[in-house]
């Protein structure tokens, strides 16, 4: 398999931009943290590079390392934000690996026992929902 | 949630100071790479660091930019062994995030268009087929 290219289209690339909104948790040089509105699970958000990577094929290693360093802040502050009782990461390459916006980003999901995953962009949330999620983990960073 | 710290007589800490055997594809100063040997589809390894860690919970930094570093070049490697059409990438922290071994570890899986991943932690597989698998990995690397 050759991957394509990057293509600047996609909505990760216009929420960096700020051509579409997004319920931002944090933010530094290298890195964006989003609230994923189809979540697996209360508190899914994702872990968004700046610079331009379709997927972990052609990532730049420093950003790779700023992306994981990124989520391992947000894996405790969804532990915290939300008394889980663990963190479950997923990273998706093309789309056989399940990938479906084509700029790198790592699902960072708080669990709960007894508690299964909802499917993988499954349904769209209640904006409300997402919102308070959003704040409790703004809270607890 | 409190985690509980680490303790070194999980399998991956037995593995990494030789007292139980695995199927090895790569070795770094800072990482190692094994076969799963039960794997969610063929080509299925997994990214281990050599210093201590429960999980992305207790990380230091450093060692997590490592095992993400050799990440991928393992997901580039499976790409190539398998011409797989993607590859998924799964990391989980603790019982209910999904972690079984209590060391650090990244999963590691090759995709195909069309083909599911089988069960996490479900049967164990054929020696012959994992050796198999492993020679192509390490060919590709």
């Amino acid at each position: 398999m050759t991957a394509p290219s990057y293509d600047d289209s996609n909505v990760f690339a216009k929420i960096l931009r700020g051509e579409l909104p997004a319920e931002r948790l944090y933010e530094d040089e290298h890195t964006l943290v989003i609230m994923d509105i189809m979540p697996r699970g209360d508190g899914h958000c994702l872990v968004i590079p700046k610079a331009p990577a379709r997927n972990i094929l052609d990532v730049e290693p420093d950003s790779l390392s700023a992306v994981m360093a990124t989520t391992q802040k947000m894996a405790r502050a969804v532990i915290k934000a939300f008394s889980a009782d663990g963190v479950t990461i997923q990273q998706f390459n093309e789309s056989a690996g399940g990938q479906v916006v084509f700029h790198l980003h790592v699902h960072v999901i708080p669990r709960f026992d007894g508690v299964a995953l909802k499917p993988h962009t499954g349904t769209m949330e209640d904006m409300g929902v997402i919102k308070a999620n959003a704040e409790k983990i703004r809270a607890a960073l």
